[in-house]
């Protein structure tokens, strides 16, 4: 499936219009069925599909394990997953169902709140970290997303050990670049509580809750925080690190020291 | 309320490791209730809250004038919206509640499918574009966001006559920046026909579905388009640019002339 198409477009550039060909990102839409019911449609770049139905099934509650997992069949081409669980599951699935009534309300782009940091556990987070060594992994992190390069349309996600990238991962979505990795790491067994997690894209409450979750000791943003994503990070343990670029950073929360407001 | 918090952070920079103030972005959790049922929660920046519930409403179909809209309270503390509608939207509302809980699943900052492209008119777009003016206008806008220069962590949009700037919003959804726009031109009665909306964020689907909705004529973006966002974009004849940035930018529909993949 193709995750980039060509368009034929003008481009204005100090004063003078050209035609010519332009690399585009392919938003793709993927309805994802529960046992042969509706579960949910996400737009997202097509490509490690079945990992994105994995991290996303995980965030949301609805398995615990690569053993809850019975099959998700993908049909690429008509934009349809079938997940089918274990049998035990399928009884969480639907109570689970209830409640997802009630707290997403609709959410056609909206950020549904959580409330997941109400039970997350403190991290265990030992992890001695380099800052050269983070900002060098950040440069290759970087360089590493292709469809980033060629259309600026993708947000990027990776896994890293202390000296290298392990998992990578893009999407339109920032939520959708983290579950790929995360649902990677669980149909391939990696291990992450002494993993980092990189991203493109914000660090908001959410972010660090799904990371929180998995027992992620360390996050890394390009970009900005939020105030609820400092605050998570400090209550759990998570050592946030946010504007990595270049030669800085900015830490926002570690282990080692608590820093308060 | 802030829409700013400090943190005492450490800035590694060039080697060297320095604690100091930092100012962050606040997330703020605003749950909507319906006629005393909750519609929704959604993260957000606490500015403009009323613009924002309105924006939703009529994004989700829930309500189509100002007319339907008896009464929003907020509560600011609370971080709780009351809305109250006319006898006539109830109704509709209700209806639409079904829907949701069909097409929504759950959507912890997943991007649901609107399917809404199915609906859209072709769009009155007779907007004869300067676009040394339009860089004009993304020059003003940069310069517009105070919570992005000192925080750089929300989105901005603007709606802009051809030679300025109208409506200015921030948040730290991309989505719900669009609808405080579009919330603060319903209830304060401007027109949208004759404007062009600039936007921070990528150009996706459901940006340019919700302008289309709208009657808006041209989207600027800072960033990227997705396929679907152009392929939308020159059904409806919405002038539609992307990385509008310094003295450059892409054309990727325009009304004048059909552009063909």
């Amino acid at each position: 499936m193709d995750v980039i198409k060509q368009f034929e477009i003008s481009k204005y550039s100090g004063g003078e219009m050209e035609q010519m060909n332009d690399s585009v990102v392919v938003e793709y839409s993927l309805t994802v069925y529960l046992f042969g019911e509706l579960l949910i449609t996400m737009l997202c770049t097509p490509k490690s599909l079945k990992y994105l139905v994995t991290g996303f099934l995980f965030s949301e509650g609805i398995i615990e394990s690569r053993d809850d997992i019975l099959e998700i069949f993908i049909c690429e081409k008509d934009g349809i997953a079938l997940v089918t669980l274990t049998k035990e599951r399928a009884q969480l699935a639907q109570k689970l169902e209830v409640k997802r009534t009630i707290t997403s309300g609709c959410a056609k782009g909206q950020t549904i709140f959580s409330g997941a940091e109400e039970k997350l556990h403190k991290i265990n987070n030992s992890i001695a970290i380099d800052f050269d060594k983070v900002l060098k992994l950040v440069g290759q992190f970087n360089k590493k997303s292709e469809i980033f390069l060629e259309t600026g349309g993708v947000h990027s996600c990776a896994l890293c050990s202390q000296d290298e990238i392990v998992l990578f991962e893009e999407d339109i979505g920032r939520h959708n670049a983290l579950e790929k990795i995360f649902g990677a790491a669980l149909l391939d067994d990696i291990h992450l509580e002494d993993k980092m997690v990189l991203t493109s894209g914000r660090a908001s409450s959410e972010i660090i809750s799904k990371a929180a979750k998995r027992g992620i000791p360390v996050i890394v943003s390009r970009s900005a925080p939020t105030d609820a994503a400092v605050d998570i990070a400090r209550a759990v343990g998570i050592t946030l690190i946010g504007f990595a670029r270049g030669q800085r950073l900015n830490v926002y929360s570690q282990q080692e020291k608590e820093l308060h407001t």
